[in-house]
């Protein structure tokens, strides 16, 4: 396994606050760049590589620790410097050496992948470690559970100080640089899981708005997705609420309905349960409430199958969580996703198991791009009642997780 | 001129904030990644080349702006799609086509570099334009001091919050936080310069210190450097001073010699002035300073023949400032830096110009790395009091900026 680099900012000596590369980070703990690991299987035996510094490093950038320094904070049985790696190999002649290679299924891209001179000597096993280290990640043990409360808390106490100060007139990034100082400050928690969502009225459908810089004006509807991260860890924690403390009618309707839709998961999300399932739950919830209260019209079930409700909702229902706020793990083995709206954008298609952490982050967005077309089309249009939609338009957007 | 693009954390769909790349920033001011950037030398035509984004962005990622909005906002010629870029040429058929190419003489590191289908059928001069546009950036505009007074204020105004904030107990990385939050709150200021460097007592004599995790005990030296940015515009201020507010006679001792040095440099700097022999201005005070004190002993001019100034200041002096901390520019067309301690450190090696931005910000540091092999040699040993030095182990340093 390769860690992270040291990264810089383009051609400069401006270096990047470095955060570890999510399953290097699963396997060993280790904070510093530049590493690498091994572990032997037949004995468990993990060997950790790290760079052979100079002495000028001191000067710069502090003390150059002895190899027994990592092996004491680590716990691995062995330190060699990242030049050894070459040689530790022809020693132990490994058939085959498992490499850590894969697409990662929410973004695409490529895993980076360890390699060395002289590996194309071996017989090399591409496919296997990616899944099985995937696999490993998605089941969370007690103390992984343990720290993920703690930065889930720390969150959670950062929005609730975000509350508190809120005013309208303020800019959406002050009260992000409040999120971010109360997550360092209080928790030593140096990085965010996800770049700051902070979306008061129209700035709020936008998913991944993250330019945070619109003035927050009053009776607006706030949607703040923030989520710090600590060792690695990650949260993901959305409210929603009026930028002034007061929901009006209009605001109670939206909530209401993404509340509704958060209850009827809670109630059935347990192991053995299937996400996709789930997710259709809430969309369905949403489409009923959003009949109630009159804004959607005709029956519920063909409202489903025109996926009216994966229009308001764009997003999936929730995702696994942990090393990555978007964990690795939702569609193993090379599983597809489905095609249909609402589907293809659900981050996990599995089964529950115990152990799993997922976000339940059901929404409901007024979208231009999305509900221009649907009221175009006579087969979709008919479900909205359209002179209460309109009142919709700019609104932003409502999620709850 | 190719612009920075989108990061991502690894493999992962964590986006990054986007932070333009310095002389593409500089040509266009163009806030968003992956566009490219034409000037027709004959005419000064300037077009922006800014991708072609898929409708799905409208919902994920905000407005899929029209090219006219570009235009508007950046005040280019003509908008076009990076897809554009092979047949723009083609029609132009440029001859040569000057590409940014270079190698930054603080960090080593190559440009990122403009390239398109079908580049190997023109001529192409990559020598001449990276250093031209390195000279323009040198010399600034009376818009960009404006600039860079603004964000300097900023910073200013961060680092006097965090002095008063301050006390013995606190962590380093609280402190650094309340920085970062006050320069993005109330400046706007999203980024920082470098990263900030939080140094309490012994921290404090590792140069680019950047972990921040240490306790703040009381009656420890503090050295926080810290400066954020805006527009990419830097700014690099440190400041020193006790952790309990009251400076001990030692640490008068070395701030008062540092100090002392900041006035002799800024009474010579001027027009016409050598920034090296500026640098050794700073060493031969500063050597003169912690002789008075009885730290140092011996001639002055024999201090400098042995270089004891450049180990106790193991940084330069200062360096260029702008659209980076440590601005292009300071050894132009491929000029070498001295090998001489001190000035193998010092990252401008020019004549001052008008219009130059340059920090002056000598330090003391004792850094046992630096230390230890000088005492070991009974040539440079003479020179220190090692009895009133030994009081100075773990000290950290004082930098003044
Ligand atoms: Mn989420
Ligand atoms: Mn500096």
């Amino acid at each position: 396994m390769k860690g992270g680099e040291q990264e810089f900012r383009f051609d400069t000596d401006h270096e990047k606050i470095f955060r570890q590369e999510s399953s290097f980070s699963y396997l060993t703990g280790v904070e510093e760049p530049g590493c690498f690991l091994t572990i032997e299987l037949e004995t468990g035996k993990s060997v950790l590589f790290v760079p052979d510094l100079p002495m000028e490093y001191a000067v710069w950038m502090g003390v150059v620790y002895p190899k027994s320094y990592y092996e004491e904070k680590y716990g691995v049985e062995e330190v060699l410097f990242v030049d050894d790696i070459p040689a530790y190999f022809k020693e132990k002649n490994p058939n085959p050496i498992f490499i850590n290679r894969g697409v990662n299924t929410d973004s695409g891209h490529t895993t980076m992948e360890a390699t060395f001179d002289g590996i194309d000597q071996y017989k090399v096993d591409y496919e296997r470690l990616f899944g099985d280290i995937g696999e490993c990640r998605v089941i969370k043990t007690p103390q992984e559970l343990e720290v993920m409360r703690y930065v889930a808390k720390i969150s959670s106490e950062a929005h609730k100080q975000v509350m508190r100060k809120m005013q309208p007139g303020m800019m959406e990034y002050q009260l992000e640089s409040l999120f971010l100082h109360e997550c360092y400050a209080r928790g030593g928690a140096r990085c965010v899981a996800y770049t700051c969502i902070c979306g008061a009225g129209h700035s709020g459908a936008t998913l991944h708005y993250g330019r945070n810089n619109k003035r927050v004006e009053d009776d607006e509807m706030c949607l703040f997705d923030m989520g710090c991260e600590y060792q690695c860890y990650t949260s993901d924690i959305t409210c929603s609420y009026p930028s002034n403390g007061k929901f009006s009618d209009k605001m109670k309707v939206i909530y209401n309905a993404v509340l509704a839709c958060v209850k009827a998961v809670s109630k059935e999300v347990k192991p053995g349960a299937y996400w996709p399932d789930l997710h259709r739950l809430s969309e369905r919830t949403m489409c009923e409430e959003l009949k109630k209260a009159g804004l959607l019209q005709g029956d519920v079930d063909n409202m489903m199958k025109h996926f009216i409700g994966s229009s308001l909702q764009p997003h999936g229902l929730g995702h696994l969580m942990g090393l990555d706020v978007h964990d690795i793990g939702g569609y193993p083995g090379g599983a597809k996703r489905s095609a249909e709206p609402g589907l293809r954008n659900l981050r996990c298609g599995r089964h529950l198991e115990e152990g799993m952490v997922l976000t339940i982050e059901p929404g409901c967005y007024f979208v231009d791009a999305v509900l221009d077309p649907l009221l175009a089309n006579p087969e979709t249009a008919r479900f909205f009642n359209q002179e209460m939609l309109a009142t919709y338009r700019g609104f932003g957007g409502v999620r709850i997780e």
